[in-house]
């Protein structure tokens, strides 16, 4: 059976495994971390494959996910978070000419709503909407089977859709974006701008850490403010959704990302508000609403469905 | 060489036309009115078609586009405005049946997308995204080479999307979605919202007319309110503009529909505000904006193109 190599560039770690073909227990499995002195990080993620790979069988076709801005259509890493040498970075050429086998490349987020659908929480769905709800927001759609990738793999981007024109500052610098409103940043920077007033009363002036999951365990105990950050912020959600079953009218939308095991603190108030503002009930017939199923796993999963994908097709 | 017709079901008019496949010169054309008293009105799209069909030629299949709702994948009209007797009616059904040939249903905005990509302005290009701006606001979009419908054929729907949470209230009957925002009702509401303030100056006081039309002509004229209003309508296009880039990534943006016909008026804040709101300049880069090029027969080709393309795949 075909192997392939799948590589997840976190901003943290790198995760790296080889699986065969429709198996996603991976015959080899590595994590390293993003960052490490005085080593080239290239020359690190060359040994890291070479680690996965599994001895005396032939490796297919590589796959990688990579957080943005990438061109998923040349294998060009334009910049990626916490590897600053990468400006303009041929990726995959360079992967290629090494291992001698094809090399692909896809944005994370993307990759990880094509896992889901190929592995995950969306098999059988050809209709999908993938959220990751973290530090920001991003987005991975399959339209009638296929990717959305856009003319230079830069589609996809559904944090830096505006929901509140003139609202919250997003991550980008630009303004009242879905990320900049229903992130764990965006959480945490309405805690924080909340508790600028001197008169609002909340457990979390006792404490040390102000994170999206401090808030959530705030919330869990019953903090009014915790409770309420996350209300506006599956409040927000819920339109941005209703959004994309406009423009998309999928068959799941799957919520993945850390903010999203905070659970039905953001999932209730997201349900109610996507009921509120889809504009028709047939967008809401036979609509599932799932977490993602691969966990930490998705970008990894994805990088191997893009993998498998381009070297079947 | 083969032949198919056309029938665009629009508000005030419907038109039917038979062509040569690949050649948008009709061999046959003609228009009636949609509303018409004691005459069934499916029976005289029968006799329209019939009109139209070229003699001792075959046909091959009938497109037709009409407003939504409807159910491109079965055929269905679920409600179109002006038909009120038109409740689930199975039309595609029902002209197979008469006609013996197939019969090809599309939302009128997807399909005038479907139009301008084969036959307008946005031939050659595989990610395109197209807005009709009249009395509403209509979307289009090809994702790399494909009609962007969604699972039930209800996807596309750019005008309902949410650009300004809680913001104007929108024909549907939601707030703040772009039709809300920047369609030619839009643009009227806001004038007549700002002349309810007496101390308000306009010369659109001694109009008549406080529609999209009028107020362009005193925008001509130099009005500040009608220039504000429309400045207004191009400034929330180019953020919603801004926001399908960054979800599609095309490489030609096709403005069509009543509302674009006042170019500049619109263009020049549309484009101001796009090019402010674009969250990385990689979006804009060999973006092309162009008028859409089939005016008042997007809706038509567009269902040529559909019966075309459905046939020969």
């Amino acid at each position: 059976m075909s192997v392939y190599i799948a590589v997840d560039l976190g901003e943290t770690h790198i995760r790296a495994a080889s699986y065969h073909q429709n198996d996603t227990t991976p015959i080899r499995y590595k994590k390293i971390k993003t960052r490490a002195k005085n080593e080239r990080i290239f020359a690190r993620i060359l040994s890291l494959i070479e680690d996965v790979s599994p001895e005396e069988k032939h490796v297919m076709a590589i796959g990688i996910a990579a957080p943005g801005p990438i061109n998923p259509r040349t294998g060009v890493v334009i910049a990626t978070p916490n590897i600053p040498e990468w400006q303009d970075f041929p990726l995959t050429e360079k992967l290629s000419a090494y291992f001698g086998i094809p090399a692909y490349l896809g944005n994370d987020a993307n990759l990880a709503g094509l896992g889901e659908w190929r592995y995950g929480a969306g098999q059988s769905h050809n209709h999908l909407l993938y959220l990751t709800i973290s530090t920001g927001v991003g987005g991975g759609v399959i339209c009638d089977g296929h990717l959305l990738e856009g003319a230079h793999g830069l589609g996809g981007e559904l944090g830096h859709v505006t929901v509140l024109a003139g609202g919250p500052r997003c991550s980008c610098g630009q303004h009242g974006h879905l990320e900049a409103l229903a992130s764990g940043t965006a959480i945490a920077n309405y805690v924080r701008g909340q508790l600028d007033d001197p008169t609002r009363e909340s457990s979390l002036r006792s404490r040390s850490d102000w994170g999206a999951k401090a808030i959530a365990e705030a919330a869990q105990e019953g903090d009014p403010l915790a409770v309420e950050a996350y209300q506006r912020a599956g409040k927000y959600l819920g339109i941005g959704i209703a959004s994309f079953l406009h423009i998309f009218n999928p068959t799941i939308v799957i919520l993945g990302g850390g903010v999203s095991y905070s659970g039905e603190l953001l999932f209730t108030p997201m349900r109610e508000s996507l009921q509120k503002h889809a504009f028709n009930p047939s967008y809401l017939e036979d609509l599932v609403i799932a977490p993602a199923a691969l966990g930490d796993n998705a970008g990894l999963l994805g990088a191997l469905a893009l993998a498998v994908m381009k070297d079947t097709t």
